[in-house]
């Protein structure tokens, strides 16, 4: 958090979800509506100092547009991608923005805006979200991940997000469970996002491409083996294509495999599904579900649910939503 | 809990160490410290009932034999091996003992013995201990594990212990870390436990035992092969075997593997591992720390001490006090 007291008696909350390429920026009501947009680029290769800066032009903007009080404004929430001292408003490392680092994040915000500010790791925050008025509204229990390029997480323990003492809390994409599999992004082999992740699913697919299976993805990429990605794969399995729908398969297998550990180790109620893969999830659905039907035993499978996101794209901007909301009690 | 409440002008305390073969009731004061004991044989195969009736036996004794007022007691805490409701105070299920199942725990206790009582899960409760007395003592953040038959675990999230919605929070030894592994007793593959527990240890012994390799190991079980025990490893890798130091060296192995994924899943300050292998410790220690320090990236290994249970045998006993204490305040 920053220095500033959030505003009480404000009605509405602005939240930011400061992406590699695009950030947003939303004008959020208490009941965690989304009433107005403004983007900017991130100007990530300028490094985090520019993005802080295009957050606090989008926000402007967003409070403009609406002809929005000052005084009406609880206060503004980030969901920023990297690892954070977030209690002390700090960026220490985002892997998608140039250095320097560390950066301050909330101090120039609320000098700017006079708002107080709050931030958070953007996965654990699109968590608050989901939590709070996203598909885990209340359970006490609840984990959600993101599939993406990388796999996040976010926990939910006895009704409040948990963070860890150095904001490690739930780095479930870097959980081993494959001691021998490929080598992942952090230096480790075997970790869950390196099984599953967008980059796996894509070499799954150039893989069995290479070897000579014949496909729509090669027409829906152009001819262009490169330009395959998850959304492609999803395409093609659609239109049942076998090959595709095999990746889809493998891949649901690994996401399973990881599901099965959440629920083992968090027990929770709910498991939220999110990230930019989370599309392929009804063509993933039933491989996945078998999976963890089958080896989530101790935990046993009954005791969670597993269902996709409810806030899709906004759960960042709802979620800073809410890293503002949970100050005001 | 039960249904009485403490007594909060008691000095006393009594926790039962609920074993499979045997039961421990020690009497404990608000320090931690065992102030005597009675044991008992568990007689786990007439059934839970009956362990219920030697836990009210051994309790009597103990107050019997320090002449303890009632008065002076706050309540009874027992760490009870399996699956249950612990709120309601009733044990689902636990695989050493005889069924019938569900059993009531706590009712005829505190009818017999007039105290609150209150239970947990025996691995559950151990973490309580360490967490309030232990080696955990002064964190916020823990996880602790028992390495023995099986693999248990406890977390310590934000100063308190976690069980979960269904008490099945950090059931460790059931996290998969290779789905391809052998075959675990709980019907799932390449589960921690079946990894890293005792038969896993065993079957790697008597694995290279009929290769023909040679070890001290055939001596010292006096030429049965079938007597091999983890504690006859330990025994034999003292005396630098090199066999029996490959077996604890792969053991180390995969506990490091495990280590990884709870450092990097709770971001714990301590991980604090106790259980009846963790007398080897000292022999898989350097093997073990090289594994989490080379694989724990994302959540670096720096973050979290792995150290040995402080309480060992008592931990039980103490946490099961602990369950009391937590309620007098």
């Amino acid at each position: 958090m920053g220095k500033l007291k959030p505003n009480k008696k404000g009605k509405y909350l602005i939240g930011v979800d400061m992406g590699g390429t695009n950030l947003r920026a939303g004008l959020v009501d208490l009941e965690g509506k989304v009433l107005g947009e403004a983007h900017r680029p991130s100007h990530a290769e300028e490094g985090m100092k520019k993005s802080v800066e295009m957050t606090i032009e989008a926000a402007r903007e967003v409070i403009e547009s609406r002809s929005i009080k000052k005084e009406e404004i609880c206060g503004i929430g980030l969901a920023v991608p990297g690892n954070h001292k977030s209690g002390e408003g700090i960026c220490l490392y985002s892997p998608n923005f140039a250095p320097p680092f560390p950066v301050p994040v909330l101090e120039p915000i609320e000098k700017a805006l006079g708002l107080a500010a709050y931030m958070l790791n953007d996965v654990n925050t699109a968590a608050l979200g989901e939590h709070r008025f996203g598909a885990g509204r209340g359970y006490d229990n609840m984990v959600m991940i993101t599939l993406g390029t990388g796999i996040g997480g976010g926990a939910v323990v006895d009704g409040q997000l948990r963070v860890g003492p150095t904001e490690g809390f739930a780095e479930v994409g870097h959980m081993i469970i494959d001691p021998e599999g490929p080598q992942c992004g952090c230096g480790n082999h075997g970790c869950w996002e390196a099984l599953a992740g967008k980059d796996a699913i894509i070499e799954r697919a150039v893989f069995e491409l290479q070897q000579g299976e014949s496909s729509l993805l090669m027409e829906l990429a152009k001819g262009d083996i490169n330009a395959i990605t998850p959304s492609l794969i999803a395409q093609a399995a659609e239109q049942e294509d076998e090959l595709a729908q095999a990746v889809l398969d493998e891949t649901a297998y690994w996401v399973g495999i990881g599901c099965v550990n959440l629920i083992t180790l968090y027990n929770p109620q709910v498991l939220v599904i999110g990230g930019g893969i989370a599309g392929a999830l009804p063509l993933m659905e039933p491989t996945l579900q078998q999976v963890v039907n089958a080896r989530a035993r101790m935990v046993p499978a009954s005791t969670c649910k597993i269902v996709p996101s409810a806030l899709g794209d906004d759960a960042g901007i709802i979620g800073g939503a809410v890293l503002v909301i949970r100050e005001l009690q």
